[in-house]
């Protein structure tokens, strides 16, 4: 063990000493200390994760991961489970808030199936298209598991794999959405049980929910956490998320676990991708190193959760839309905070006086 | 009088029809309504400015206005007045925050001289530089008038020039900011004079002043609405501006009112010019309908200026350096803002069964 634990205190020890150059690096631009707020923080982290105090972010991509929830059958949504494979189709024939966005800020856009039902056959496939489909959505975790731990895996898979792919095609900054009728009610499921807080502080009103429906999803998730608390296996994270997960979240929590073994920046967008990074921070904590919270949704749980995990969102534009919106607006922010790093004159470069730098 | 109100009228019946118009289209589209939250909202007012449900804001620029303040000699800043003329030149040579994210955002960037104290001789000057100079910086407003009324009117023009020039040069989108060290003591009392604000709530830390110089900026606030309030001339605001205005937030006055006039968007950077859209606002309540306020900046007293007009600004980055950075950021949100109202499919034309429209 000494070898590794050597490797991970030079790791750690790296790490700081970047952010602390990093810092210095800012101070010295033209600009009263601190000035730039949130975006000094963002270029701190962005050089430790990239190990450079000049990053570079240009080349980005958001991942959109769909898929079926089988607990739509206690009625959770304001919305019939056929939008998920209708809006799968709409993403990839170009027509979504997402690729509006993403074709906007110069975002090239993966789309991932890993279980959306039913497959349309008339369905448009094209380049970005990945059918990583684990079957034909989750069971409804009231009465079932979710998904098997089989499928659980191969879901994570899913997304570790573009993660990979990413990092082949030299990708600078990723980010992460996705698409499923029902997935608010998984998301607040998981996040009650790896955070232990109370199922009425994580439920609210996904697509727009009216009260009755408000409370049979409090009440879903109380019997869910009823049914699969007690013996709970370790780790507890991967078994809540094959318990109350969906294929979707496996995956992006997959996606963020090998972002954080491979040193990859991710935006993580709303509050199902933050259910998803809870449970990667509870399987390996190194990983929060490379997220960033883009925004913060209107869904009034995701506030709490963000709290819950001692992050802080870039955003709060009132959004709760999903499909990775939150994070294609997030992401050429991040890149512009690298280039403030990189980018930016310091006093010495741009010659102001000495006199003005001891004010400073 | 009976034709212009009759036009007059009519305008106001179509910016609102256009408004219904634009949030009928809005809930047409494939996402759940409201969604999309604050761009949504965006959206209507881009189609209510542009007169279209098809608004473009793809050719942005962003003017800098900077100038020097007499109010310097109370020692109200941490930094000396030479650094008003050092950025000016940083500006120019492209090592300024701005100058990064104009480059970054693809936004053009304008610069404007209106009475930087010294004039540099070695100012190297480029194509978007323009020399506006009213005079080398206002005088002291605790013992005079910080300008008088012709050079308040020049330093307006100077505003109204840029918006005439871009209009003529079919700019989309126009961004304001500015540069000049005393100029939130200058904004705290033109806010207190013209929103009628105590001194103490509209005085901030600015470029990062000790607790000493914040309770010599809130004293020279004091004494600046003892010395200019007896007597107000009508109208107020360009009363105010001239008594304690600076040749940059006067400018940015003339800009925003031109702007109204002209129906261009215009994206207002922080406390400085938001104090700017204060005095614009209350000489010509129409150009209202053309501002977009970029960001809530750290200086404390923005948020109680923005309540105090009643707008929200987009941004929350905890932000304080001016020169148009706010601005910069919240552009490329606006064009997204557009796109999502211009290109995102409706219900209908992503073919989404009946079915499903009627869920919606």
């Amino acid at each position: 063990m000494k070898p590794a634990q050597n490797l991970a205190s030079s790791i750690q020890t790296s790490a700081s000493d970047i952010a602390d150059r990093a810092f210095a690096e800012i101070n010295k631009k033209t600009k009263p200390r601190g000035s730039l707020g949130t975006l000094e923080n963002l270029a701190v982290q962005i050089a430790q994760i990239t190990g450079t105090l000049s990053p570079v972010l240009s080349k980005k991509r958001i991942c959109v991961f769909a898929a079926s929830h089988g607990v739509v059958a206690e009625k959770v949504s304001a919305y019939p489970p056929e939008v998920t494979a209708q809006m799968l189709q709409n993403f990839l024939v170009g027509g979504a808030a997402i690729n509006v966005l993403a074709r906007h800020f110069g975002i090239d856009l993966h789309v991932i199936d890993v279980g959306v039902d039913p497959v349309s056959e008339k369905l448009c496939t094209t380049s970005n298209f990945y059918p990583r489909r684990v079957s034909a959505g989750t069971k409804n975790f009231v009465t079932d598991s979710a998904m098997t731990s089989e499928e659980c895996t191969q879901a994570m898979r899913a997304g570790a794999e573009q993660v990979q792919i990413a990092a082949a095609g030299h990708i600078d900054l990723l980010g992460i959405g996705e698409m499923g009728i029902g997935n608010t009610t998984s998301a607040s499921a998981l996040v009650a049980a790896l955070l232990d807080l109370p199922p009425k502080e994580v439920v609210g009103l996904g697509t727009g929910i009216d009260s009755e429906t408000l409370n049979r999803k409090i009440d879903v998730v109380t019997r869910a956490l009823a049914k699969h608390g007690p013996g709970v296996l370790q780790p507890a994270a991967q078994y809540w998320l094959q318990a109350v997960g969906g294929f979707e979240i496996a995956a992006m929590t997959g996606f963020i676990l090998e972002a954080g073994k491979t040193r990859m920046a991710v935006a993580v967008d709303g509050f199902i991708a933050t259910a998803a990074a809870a449970a990667a921070f509870q399987i390996d904590p190194s990983c929060r190193r490379v997220c960033f919270f883009s925004h913060q949704s209107a869904e009034a749980a995701h506030a709490r959760v963000l709290a819950a995990l001692e992050v802080a969102p870039i955003l709060n534009l009132g959004m709760r839309l999903g499909e990775g919106t939150g994070a294609a607006l997030a992401m050429p922010i991040l890149e512009a905070a690298a280039k403030i790093l990189a980018e930016m004159a310091t006093f010495d470069s741009a010659r102001v006086s000495d006199q003005i730098r001891d004010w400073v």
